[in-house]
């Protein structure tokens, strides 16, 4: 009798934490997918495409992006890279080869951490492409 | 005797749940921000700044992109908006004024959505904008 009251016991406490484990899980992931962005500001490297320009996805993405990223600390969320594959228009060209992208609590603190990094960032430019980056700050609305 | 059997079973058993909870969030966390976006195909949809050109943000975000999103169903994995600040280059007009980006996990099945509704989608740009967007179908690498 003791026993089989120990038992139910511990059969409630176990349903009673799994059902808790998956409250925790959905909100931990509700949190991350709505709160993580909105208001951040990011900077979108952007390269666009031409005939006959070079882009070293490898360099760029295992080099050139963990550099940068590894300049701008606390400050930093996250970062992205996308590799442009068409324009959704039929019949236009390609508008970017790729697109690096840093995702940052402060515009201020982004911008005092690359000054001074500023030539060793532009340096390692040769190493992977030979486009000139259109650079875009915005800020995530939605 | 058996009360205090019981009492260490159950605040065993309890802070192994809380343990496994913790792990359990922090897991999914992860799952979320590394395999989330990495794979899939993003639509971005973005408005060159030009000056004395009109766009409401508003209706972009109340309207426009929750119509848009509403066709595409299972396939969209999410939806962001964006607004432009500045170009990150000193002394250039900002590139563009917004940007509208769906991630999608089928290019085709996209574009098969999208179709029928091309002429609903294109009819609707005047209620927000007069900027004729360019398109870029990119593929998240990282």
């Amino acid at each position: 009798m003791k026993l089989s009251v120990l038992i139910s016991f511990l059969l409630m406490t176990a349903s009673v934490a799994a059902f808790g484990q998956e409250k925790q899980s959905g909100r931990s992931e509700n949190r991350h997918s709505e709160v993580a962005e909105k208001g951040l500001v990011k900077i979108s490297v952007m390269y666009p495409f031409a005939e006959g320009k070079k882009f070293n996805m490898e360099y760029y993405q295992t080099r050139h992006m963990p550099m940068v990223a590894g300049f701008l600390g606390a400050n930093l969320v996250k970062y992205t890279i996308e590799k442009g594959l068409a324009s959704g228009i039929p019949n236009q060209p390609l508008p970017y080869m790729a697109i690096g992208t840093f995702y940052v609590k402060s515009l201020d603190e982004y911008k005092s951490a690359i000054g001074p990094k500023r030539d060793a960032i532009r340096a390692d430019f040769a190493n992977y492409t030979d486009i000139a980056p259109v650079i875009l700050v915005s800020e995530v609305v939605r």
